[in-house]
């Protein structure tokens, strides 16, 4: 018997774990080069993606999301990157999709192919060109045999419409995040009016992913939910953010803030922050939660073990963690071990160790 | 022709960069349980110790410590940890020290044993059972040949000379690190103090490890580096930190701020800061610079990048980053575009998006 | 020829800056009890209500507003308070006005009687109830001979209406502000409705007051601003906010934050940030630009001195002031003289001195 | 029957309460000048002073400090200052005298004479020329029968000599405070051998003033009591610190930071934090409390409350405040209520209200 597909699972109002996004863990890692974010790394160093996707993995995702971002062939040899002329676009594609088989196999997990928005959009070059983008890259998960497909990270709706048409002519099941916060996208487009969009586009799944924080994303999913319900229309919700805070951050997500992308440490969230995001998430009724930029595999984790019980199992690298800190108990320190509870570390407020940092900064770019 | 040894590289005035602790890391990763923090993952997973090793190779690490944190075959069968029925300390130190030597083979590295302090000292059982557990371990390094050993993660200084005396015996090079501060140990013993009777005791290389930031503890260097020279000994100096901000930490150490272990996030140190760390212990003369919890592989890239010059060499993890964010050049904003530069990196204090943080936590615990 | 009038400045386009709280203040210079808040000061220590006065005329304020804060029968009785029992209401409204009276006529200054939102409405007593609480106070006023009238510090627009009618009822010109944000007030009334339903009333000038720091009030403002022009209503705008930071009030006010009234010193605004203030109200539209709790004379002064062209005049304490910190040329370190100048000080954000707190606290209360 | 001295109160083992800086209160309220900081307020608006010497004296203040910080001829005339051109320092520092003598009269304090570090010193006229200068202002306070003199804010400890014993010589007590750290004064003499010598010089109470917070400041205290103990030598202990919060203040004091002086506000000190700072200081054995710089009136009403026992009385401004915030009993909102305690208060952290504030700030000005 064959695995479930997506559309099975969330049509009988299972959670679906996503897992995090890859390249700025591949960064650290020294596999990806930040600037052209290319994802050569799935040739030239295989066990280093498998590594990664493992461990979501066993962190509870029930996705394992091909990792082939920014990989079109005009991306790859953009402005002297080298990878495109050591590989091809097709040779990186097919790899990352191969990959994401292999580790998925080891469990459960669903394979996705995903497509962001495009310089041709950008750039006006309409309809037709972008969408042969789009198909490109379709064609490709279509025959890696995909589970289903995700057109993620666009910042303008109509670029999302027609990302979305192009996916489902495939026939597969599709999901749609666009990157924006509660103020909508760029062109002023409310979020429930892009939720509502998205739907009418064939969208399976709808929300938001990236450029803000857990709280931040939901609370635009959350009017997402009020306007699908206002016209109408089922879809099902799905979320995918920052593991970092952005109290400050403006309509343009965490780009335009100065520490990005090389000084966002103190922003992380800790995994009991995430045991938050994951209820809050469940309780608005979102059933894909997943992540983006920044998330670790111990983050999912802590949504998995949020979701326990309504999912009725643990993840496998909960054997190794106790839940809420409970392996403190071991500790010889009695102050030590009064760590080792929810109440503890749920209320917690954690020190920054940052005397000289503020707790915001200013956007720059300002108009654009 | 075989590779320079520790001591080779160390008297020639070259700078021998470590690698970073695991157990936090390896947590993070779903394979290390907190609590006990065993390394039974070095059989259960071998493929994410290489995995790490490797990182920190390509990350400009010359030397791979064996995964044996805490494998001793009391700590292993301790407080019903699983660990200790599943395999023998014997088994896991093997396949820490394979692995190890695995990954050093990919590239000039040097493979090192530790040991550290001991619940036998603690519990007042004395120097002969003491030394007889130190003996224990150092007889698999040795047998498994590593290059040099390093005494470390001691927080007073009559235990640390016991396990100088032990690792000297092996007749390779030693090392030692106490995790203290500028204060001094446990006892009130100074840092100074430690450093003269560390290397009285024998060590080639002396210095600090874990429990405080870089800057503070190269503070306790500074004194270390002072009572040497006041007592006429030479001994090599070393580093190897937290890659955590600790200002208000106590003579304890970390692990009494409220946040430790699972909410610390905020206080990871950005690249630039590792930027700075190397720069200062350069110039205070240390020349083993390595790290300790919380580091990872793009740290010591950094420590890599910062000491090019002086090692006349950059990492292989080098090519996937450009030096103080130049692939920042290639962004589509003009004001991210701005970014790229030392001058910008180095001055910014990164906001910690944490408006219900405040700056330093109090330490717990008190006398103890 | 006499004082020309509060309309006769307004309407002919001029700045009227007004003062600041008293009841803050006198707390803190020993003459007010903190929990009743009464006024018997007035009476007890006459000298120092006019050297408060004085301190403020001499900063700028064109309005001396009479302290007569909560001194009504009821209230100077309430629970216990023992000015109730030493002094009518009558005798200390009456000294109020004559010591407004004294200080004002050392300048060109208003004197204004002001009345602020009754127990009698809240325990739903009725209108006619609480109007003839509110006309007790107004003729007090009107016999004093004050130049005009203020609603201020009102929660309900409803009672606000009934405040103003009776204000209305004086002849005297009718200043009208609520302590809201812009989310309006208690019974989910938005700004802008506040704003149309005060002016119809009969207020001369709208605004807020107190419960807000001074951008907040002002984004307040500019959404009364936008209603009244969109119901084609004519009304002086008014802003006399806190002298307070207060990013993390929610709807009901600094009230309900911990901090309040006692740890409230790390909030209070710099004269720079007044500077700041001043021109957003000017350029928003507003007109009577004044303050409440916390201000003190030299925040009064900030606004005066940056409003100076557009007043052509600088205020009396002005001669003990340099403009943008002038008078630091004069000393004798370089990098102190350095700071001599508007660039300098309306771009520092400044440091708190407290690594212990956080930026932010969360209101206590919840619904009520 | 006379009042009794400071000597015959301090033998008594009671505690004496000093009062605030004049400059930074009277600068705010429009009167004193920034940059030339003279107070010519004596003769330009009399009752401004009264009516702080007033407050300070309701609060609890033992001590009536003549207002003539910096009235010396030289220092009047400076730079251009309009002071020197319309009254001469004779004339201004007799109004002083007065000033404190008629509010002393209101109560039981005693009036005090002050004298600071000169320009004469820091050109290096040498110990002449530099104690006329002192001797001229001595013989004012003689001649207006000043109860007792003090030297304070002096940098250096020679200087500090040469002015003890200018003092000595007119027959008064003479109390002595350098604004130094626990680092010791500018020329690297220790906090402990400064008391000594003050000791040796004729000071008959020794301890430090400004520049540094309370906590800073005791710290300095105490390395002094534990050098006089060990010099044998007796000298009661004095301490009149800033009301400011200053743990990122170098050794040169608040005057290197970046916000110095106009956008210290958020640094202020909470009445609470004053109640601290009370008990400590008693509990060192600190007898002569007070206060120097940005202290307010009900800052020291809360030294006085807190040592309510110890001097078996409260101030007479205690009439208009509970202890630990009780009046909020009679709030109407239960969450308010809450916070009428001692706990409450005295556990609370303050939010800042300011996110783009940095806790901590480095000095200017380096090596000077």
């Amino acid at each position: 018997m064959g695995k479930r597909g997506l559309l099975e699972r969330l049509d009988a109002g299972e959670v679906v774990i996503g897992d995090g996004g890859f390249v700025f863990e591949m960064e650290k890692r020294g596999y990806v080069k930040a600037g052209p974010w290319t994802p050569e790394v799935v040739v030239e160093h295989p066990e280093a993606v498998r590594g990664l996707h493992r461990e979501f993995l066993r962190a509870g995702s029930d996705v394992m999301q091909a990792f082939t971002f920014y990989a079109s062939d005009d991306k790859l040899s953009h402005r002297g990157n080298e990878a495109g002329s050591k590989f091809t676009c097709r040779q990186i594609n097919d790899a990352a999709c191969r990959l994401a088989h292999e580790v998925a196999a080891e469990g459960d997990a669903l394979v996705a192919g995903g497509i962001s928005q495009t310089p041709s959009y950008l750039h006006g070059l309409g309809k037709k060109i972008t969408q042969e983008e789009f198909k490109r890259q379709v064609d490709v998960f279509v025959e890696n045999k995909a589970d289903f497909l995700i057109a993620e990270y666009f910042e303008h709706i109509e670029e999302m419409e027609w990302a979305i048409e192009s996916l489902a002519s495939s026939g597969l099941p599709v999901c749609a995040t666009m990157c924006i916060g509660p103020e909508g996208d760029l062109h002023g487009v409310s979020a429930g009016q892009c939720a509502v969009r998205m739907a009418r586009a064939g969208a399976h799944a709808v929300g938001v992913n990236c450029h803000f924080d857990p709280f931040v994303s939901l609370e635009a999913v959350r009017l997402m939910k009020e306007a699908l319900a206002e016209a109408g229309l089922k879809a099902h919700l799905m979320v995918q953010p920052l593991a970092l805070w952005t109290p400050d951050v403006k309509k343009q997500g965490f780009i335009d803030q100065p520490e990005f992308p090389f000084a966002l440490e103190p922003r992380i969230l800790t995994r009991w922050e995430m045991h938050r995001y994951a209820r809050e998430a469940y309780d608005l009724g979102v059933r894909y939660i997943g992540g983006c930029c920044m998330f670790q595999s111990y983050h999912i984790r802590a949504v998995a073990e949020e979701l326990r019980e309504e999912r009725g199992k643990l993840p496998a690298a909960h054997e190794k963690h106790e839940l809420w800190g409970g392996g403190l108990l071991l500790h010889t320190k009695p102050w030590v071990r009064a760590r080792a509870s929810k109440e503890y570390w749920s209320q917690l407020s954690p020190a920054t160790g940052r005397p000289y940092s503020a707790a915001m900064s200013r956007p720059e770019g300002g108009k654009m």
